[in-house]
């Protein structure tokens, strides 16, 4: 269990006397609950604190206690009465109550606003109060069994849901119903819902995060998207490029290139190697190819949050390990068009493991 | 334009010498480019910073640059490598440039997190940094024509949506089902993608944010919804309950005193009237029938945002005026059930004027 990890890891040298998560994704994590308005109303905090020592303790809204009490693993859970009472208020108590008002407190600094972190440090003066973003992260970094599979069945069904919606899309298709097809197809196939769509066609080719424009696809147009869905509290991520009606060989070859690029990045994707290995390699591929990379990154995990760690950029030392899950994204832009293809891989003992493949994407597909 | 009305309200007695909206509805609204990263990568900040005097600068990751280029309204856009440069960085250098360095600076105190604020603070030393939420978010709380036109278009569509998927459910349907049937239709009722979606049913009556569970509907279950989605970049946020096949004469009965609550809480939304006025009118109106409010507000602003300002709360003083348009929903929770119903409403001066219904839902609707 999360908790029991947090507390093993607490007691393993970390520099916190107790931990207080307040993200979505770490409150999810550790305590089992998914409270989805914490990412839509992000002031309605909901909390889980961690000591070394001793039993966790859950902070909700009062309008999430029926969800908190059902499926919360943390058995100990608080209330507040919203604009009756600051979340803060509520977290700083269950603090002193367990004698940790002076304690060294690690808390999500790139999550928690200045608003509630100024709050926090005045109602509790003699605290130390600590990033424990890594460390939290970290929690969530290595996949378990349960999870990869999850994870697998979600990237499965984006996959077959994107390929369907392609195969279903021609000139003169309305972009708006290539997109409809792909958010109903997706939730038909088990997502619990929609989490983003972007797609990008023609005219918007070269954004890198379209969405849908009132205009038909035309015969050679570039049909891109990067789709996302819930499934059971844990995303998908997949990107997929196309082409309408007939590929132009040079478009063929570009993209060409690009797997290839792709194919030799997600082979690097081991246990030992680091998270910015992977970077260097997708640069250095391109380059044989005469190309560049063209974002600041080419990949980052995936779980219950969108871009998890180990992010795959030139600054980050992380080290694979057996159980982590890549989604691997090289993007290629050239002359205001954008290529893009995502897998998710799992780095195991014997190798990476693409779990996002119900067809083969390895040549340009053409759609209609 | 909103950057003309921040830049006149800064003139007219504002405290601040600048502001700094880091907030993805804030910088939606003033430089009209909908960077939904923002949203799912909260690590990549997008800002606008607005001096009292002279052209406004807008700060965006280089992987948003080309749609910044073809939305904003703001000419100025600066962009930051991510993961190479701090996007703080970035900013601090755009107040710098301005003169701003030693400048009262608005910043958004419940948006902003602690990380960013602290490395702000330490790139500005001499700068003395002021939230500024209560002004920026007081810049979306009248709308204007065009945007109630919107959301009028949006809320209509979603509540055919759910009419029509109740419609076509019945005992033996699949909550999934029916979640699909409104995740679709909404969609294709001109949706751009689903926001979110509450369904609850039979056994998850009673928890205020419940997903679709893989159960078939049951004749007599109280069948609630709660579902936003995104039109053009705003939102569309409707409550409706029904019930599966029949309806015994004590759900009717609550049901319809839901509704005089609502009706006569409706009827209070004009201008000169405070926002907890509305809060205490349905307070006071459920008392009056031998119920209570359940949640700690009943109801909110929508736009950009779920939850803007006003929210419909106890301690909130906010003066409703001509132009606000309020998404207004008293729950009811009785006996591990909640009945939930929620319309928008436009505060106009010759009164309320409900913006979201297209159909009569006054006496509880069955299913089947």
């Amino acid at each position: 269990m999360a908790v029991a990890r947090a507390q093993a890891a607490l007691r393993d040298g970390a520099d916190f006397d107790v931990v207080l998560a307040t993200s979505y994704e770490n409150v999810a994590y550790l305590s089992g609950a998914f409270i989805i308005t914490q990412r839509s109303i992000p002031d309605r905090l909901g909390a889980v604190v961690i000591p070394r020592e001793g039993p966790p303790a859950m902070v909700v809204c009062n309008i999430e206690e029926s969800l908190a009490r059902r499926d919360s693993r943390i058995a100990d859970i608080r209330t507040y009465v919203e604009f009756e009472m600051s979340p803060v208020e509520a977290i700083a108590s269950v603090l002193r109550e367990k004698g940790l008002e002076r304690a060294t407190i690690g808390f999500e600094a790139r999550v928690l606003t200045a608003h509630y972190f100024e709050e926090l440090k005045s109602r509790l003066p003699h605290a130390n109060l600590r990033p424990a973003d890594a460390f939290l992260n970290g929690l969530r970094m290595i996949k378990t069994e349960d999870e990869i599979a999850l994870l697998e069945r979600a990237a499965l069904a984006t996959d077959r849901t994107i390929r369907s919606a392609f195969e279903s899309s021609g000139p003169g298709t309305p972009e708006k119903a290539v997109a409809d097809a792909m958010a109903g197809g997706l939730q038909q196939n088990g997502a619990d819902a929609l989490a983003f769509l972007v797609l990008a066609a023609g005219p918007s080719a070269g954004i890198v995060h379209a969405a849908a424009q009132n205009r038909a696809l035309e015969r050679g147009d570039l049909l891109r998207c990067d789709i996302g869905g819930y499934f059971s509290g844990y995303y998908s991520d997949l990107a997929r490029t196309a082409v309408v009606g007939r590929a132009a060989p040079q478009q063929r070859d570009i993209y060409r290139r690009l797997w290839e690029v792709h194919d030799e990045v997600i082979g690097q994707a081991r246990p030992g190697v680091h998270a910015k290995d992977l970077f260097f390699a997708c640069d250095q591929a391109f380059k044989r190819r005469g190309m560049e990379v063209s974002l600041p990154h080419i990949g980052h995990s995936l779980g219950i949050g969108l871009h998890e760690h180990p992010v795959l950029h030139p600054f980050n030392d992380t080290v694979l390990r057996e159980g982590m899950v890549l989604a691997i994204e090289p993007v290629y832009r050239t002359d205001g068009a954008i290529y893009h293809v995502e897998d998710l891989v799992a780095v195991t003992a014997s190798g990476p493991r693409v779990l996002s493949r119900s067809a083969d994407w390895s040549d340009l597909v053409v759609a209609g």
